[in-house]
C-alpha cells in the first residue's frame, strides 16, 4: 500500500507530523494458524531486497528442505547483487538443525540450541549486521520457553540503529504481540489438508 | 510444511491413497483485512520459481508504484532464469491501470477496464501459458460486481493442464471462497497506522 492510499484507509490521529512517524524500525509478527506465515515474511523481504537493504534469515525449524524454494530464490537475488550491485546482499542460516517443536532427535537438547540460535541472532542485531531479518518459526521455541520472550523484547528494544525485525510462528507470546507494531494473524479457513489432500511440491517447499 | 510434518498435523480421513491426492492444481485465496496478502502470493511463487515453473503476475491495482519493489525482485529472478536457466521465467503484468477500487479517473470505466484485464488472464490460462498465477488484488473488480465471479470460476474449473492460481485481496465474494482448495484470512491485530504512523519504504513498498 501506498503512502498515498493507506492515509486514504487510516486515519492519524495523533499530533505528531507525518515525518516523524516515518522509517522507523519495526517489529512485525506474522502468526495464526494459517498459511502464508512464512510467505508474507520473505515477500516482504523482496521489498527490502529492492531498497538495498542486507537482508538476514534465521530459520529456527527442523529440516533442512524446509523453505528450499525460498531460499534458492533468494540465493539468486544475492547472486544478482553481487554481480551487478542490485538489490541487497542476502544471507540465509538455519539454526537449531536437529531441534524442532516437533518430536526431539536424540541427543540434542532443544532448549541449547534454540539458545545458542538466539544468541546468535543478538550477536547479529548488535553489529548492525542486517536492516531487515527474518526470525522464522521463532515463536516456537519462546512459546516452550526456551528462550525467554522477554530477554528476546529487551534484545530488540534495545537494537542499535535501523534494523526491521519480522518473527513467524504459531502461539506467539502475548508479550511479544503486544510490543509488535504490526501483527497479523493468518487465520485458516480451509486447507487442501482438510480434504484429505497432503503436501505437494511448489506449494508446501 | 515438509509434507511429512503436514502428516502429523493433518490427517488423511479420505479413502483415497494419497499419490492420487497430490500435485493438483490449486485455487489459493489470501483475503481478509491483514497485511501479507500479496506478499504471502508472492512469497509463494518465489516455491514455483525453483521448481522451475513459469509465473503470471497480474496486478489489478490503480497505481504503477504499487509493489515496485516485489516486481524488480521478481524481474531480477527472471534475468537470472534467461541467463542461466536456473529458476523459471516471470512476467508481470499490470492491468487496469487508471481503474481502481479507489475513486475512479476521470474517462475511464473501471468495469470495462477489469473485463479486458479478466479476458487477458482468461486467454493466458487457455493457452496455458504460465504453471503458477498470482492474481493480485482480483477480488475487488469481482467484489464490485465488474468481473462475474461465477463466470471467473466457469473458466477457472475448466482450466486446462497444471495451472494453480493464486487470488489476493479483501471482500473475496463467498463463491469464490466455496471454491477455492486453499484459503487463508490474513486478520489484522495491530498495524502502524493504529497508533498514527503513515507507510514507509521497504515496507508498504
Amino acid at each position: 500500500m501506498s503512502p498515498d492510499d493507506a492515509s486514504r484507509d487510516f486515519v492519524n490521529t495523533s499530533g505528531e507530523t507525518t515525518r516523524s512517524l516515518r522509517d522507523r524500525p519495526l517489529l512485525i509478527v506474522f502468526t495464526g494458524e494459517g498459511k502464508g506465515k512464512t510467505t508474507a515474511a520473505l515477500g516482504m523481504a523482496l521489498r527490502a531486497w529492492n531498497r538495498g537493504w542486507p537482508i538476514g534469515v534465521f530459520q529456527f525449524v527442523k529440516s533442512g528442505r524446509w523453505q528450499v524454494g525460498e531460499r534458492a530464490a533468494f540465493a539468486a537475488l544475492d547472486a544478482t547483487h553481487q554481480q551487478s550491485g542490485v538489490g541487497a546482499p542476502v544471507h540465509w542460516e538455519h539454526l537449531g538443525s536437529g531441534w524442532s517443536w516437533l518430536p526431539q532427535r536424540e541427543g540434542v537438547d532443544p532448549a541449547q540450541a534454540a539458545q545458542q540460535g538466539w544468541s546468535r541472532v543478538a550477536d547479529c542485531l548488535a553489529d548492525q549486521r542486517y536492516s531487515f531479518l527474518v526470525l522464522d518459526e521463532f515463536t516456537y521455541p519462546m512459546a516452550r520457553g526456551w528462550v525467554d520472550p522477554e530477554t528476546v523484547l529487551a534484545t530488540l528494544r534495545a537494537r542499535p540503529g535501523f534494523q526491521h525485525v519480522v518473527i513467524t510462528g504459531r502461539d506467539c507470546p502475548a508479550t511479544v504481540l503486544d510490543a509488535a507494531d504490526l501483527v497479523t494473524s493468518m487465520t485458516k479457513v480451509r486447507h487442501p489438508f482438510d480434504q484429505g489432500r497432503r503436501g505437494q511440491r511448489g506449494i508446501e517447499w
